[in-house]
């Protein structure tokens, strides 16, 4: 089976996209794999299978190596006197910016690429946090109090603290902070918006279980995880989230009774439904009180979240065959023809 | 000034967004004019200013024109031995599918190409209808009741008749019935799922007042073109609307007090401000009562409405150098380098 792994990006999250594509590699042996990086600059290079180590990033060694251009079908490589095209599948592993806010989901799209991953709307909704709560409200599905705040805004807030303070579009707890007084507000505001022009304010809650499912649609029916109880620290610094992204041991279900799984997969598939086909997500949810609330939508989980799944392999080979297709307008002309033809001309 | 147009694009509405093209020429005579067509591959040709007439597309004659492909910066036209790109700022006046629903501005995005026209984001938020409806409860803009169906729904409505059905994805009325009782909901929902997975109902309000307001924000500040109140027709099928795509004419103001034309303005600015910016957008308004709500967004109206602004060429030109700067991650791999001396490689 083959799929071509689309990472890197220009992104907060280039790096952990990296650590994440040398993972989901050993983790589809079975596959023929293509890796496709994407830098900084937005230049596509092939890397060779066997010089897929973080280094050959920091040390700029990918600039060595063959670059790629997208045209209709794939990615083209070009030499002096022929073109070969890689029009392989692709697995869209870059997180944060560009994989995840819908840039390249569209590029797939408009160059007739099939993928696995979010399609552009589905990653509206996921990457910037006040839309997934905007998508929330409209299904009924619940979720934590919020403020929004463009840094413009007056710098004052309706919560009570502590509150938690999230640039509204970017994963893996950058420039997040936990605000316990007013004191403390004007600094983690500034943090935030170096990130991002919008923050998300939300009350945090503290001693809240948190539980994480994966999933995704094939052949009709969601193929779900188990759930996991991530390890608990106050919250999750980017460095402990980086490490976290090549994390390939399977891990063990959550004790949790058979009703809470049901309602965590019932709330699952109201998010996933009719949005997220074609991608495999990870929902992380809070429980307060018996009741689920979704905290954040994953659209590219950190390496696929392949340790939630008992066997990673044939989710990915079966997902590649329940891809979703985009229907496309055919254009005739007839309302041309038939202006020009009452025009006389 | 230089700016490229650039139209048609895979959708039901390629062709007139070749008329919005046409019209838009007239309308910036004192402009140096690149036209940039996109046929339904998603093949880019660029247009002589004399050869821009709808026969030229619908005869298939644009075939004989130079192709552009997308780099860094712009559409390269390749010859031979040289190579030339167009590295104009980009007016994107594709209607429907490609222009509106974020393709082309992730394309014109990833590709660092300055345009005008609406973000991905925003663009998800206008074209499909059940996604304005959630970005209207989320900024308490009033809007109309609506239920969602699903092409695999049960075929059952809780609104009362007469109601309005519209393809959540589409414009220019195409798939759009009005249902007056249950024997006409059948066929109105095979006509809308023709063109959609999903469809918007609402209750379809008899002799309704309807006002469009278009707009954009220039030096931080929003201009607004005059109110119209469009012409009536039970609803405008897909030929008028057509017609009304070449319109050229400045329109006269409706006839309504400063107190409305403030609402009007208001309700804009609040759908506007933070997701618009870089686009000029037209607002589609029903009035009940005396109170404003939002119909529909335009992110790029058929001819820009023009037809709307004293003077078209001054609100163009001014939105030019308005238009936002994305802010982009810079990588320094920074954690790999960390990790890599810690493991003593």
């Amino acid at each position: 089976m083959k799929l071509a792994i689309l990472f890197g990006g220009a992104s907060f999250e280039h790096e952990i996209s990296i650590v994440s594509a040398i993972t989901v590699k050993e983790k589809l042996r079975g596959f023929k794999l293509e890796f496709i990086f994407c830098d900084q600059d937005h230049t596509f290079y092939q890397i060779d299978a066997s010089k897929m180590r973080a280094v050959t990033f920091s040390k700029g060694e990918h600039k060595k190596m063959p670059k790629l251009s997208l045209i209709k079908g794939g990615f083209e490589k070009k030499s002096l006197f022929s073109s070969e095209v890689v029009g392989t599948t692709v697995l869209n592993l870059i997180h944060g910016a560009d994989g995840e806010d819908g840039i390249i989901a569209s590029l797939l799209d408009f160059y007739h690429i099939p993928f696995i991953g979010p399609r552009t709307d589905a990653c509206v909704f996921s990457f910037d946090k006040r839309y997934t709560k905007y998508l929330c409200d409209a299904l009924h599905v619940k979720s934590v109090a919020y403020e929004t705040m463009n840094k413009n805004d007056e710098r004052k807030i309706g919560l009570e603290y502590p509150v938690i303070i999230k640039p509204a579009r970017l994963g893996s707890s950058i420039g997040v902070s936990i605000v316990k007084n007013e004191s403390e507000l004007d600094y983690a505001l500034d943090v935030a918006f170096e990130f991002d022009e919008n923050v998300l304010i939300e009350p945090f809650i503290n001693g809240v279980k948190e539980y994480n499912l994966a999933g995704c649609i094939m052949d009709g029916e969601i193929n779900f995880s188990i759930v996991e109880e991530p390890q608990k620290n106050e919250f999750l610094d980017f460095e402990k989230k980086y490490m976290d992204f090549s994390r390939s041991a399977t891990v063990s279900s959550a004790e949790i009774d058979d009703k809470l799984v049901s309602d965590l997969q019932n709330t699952f598939a109201k998010i996933y439904t009719n949005l997220f086909e074609g991608a495999l997500i990870r929902c992380d949810f809070f429980v307060v009180d018996g009741e689920v609330y979704l905290n954040e939508i994953n659209p590219i989980p950190g390496s696929m979240a392949n340790y939630l799944f008992a066997d990673f392999s044939h989710t990915i080979s079966r997902l590649l065959t329940s891809l979703p297709n985009r229907k496309r307008a055919s254009v005739d002309y007839q309302y041309i023809h038939s202006i020009s033809s009452a025009k006389g001309k």
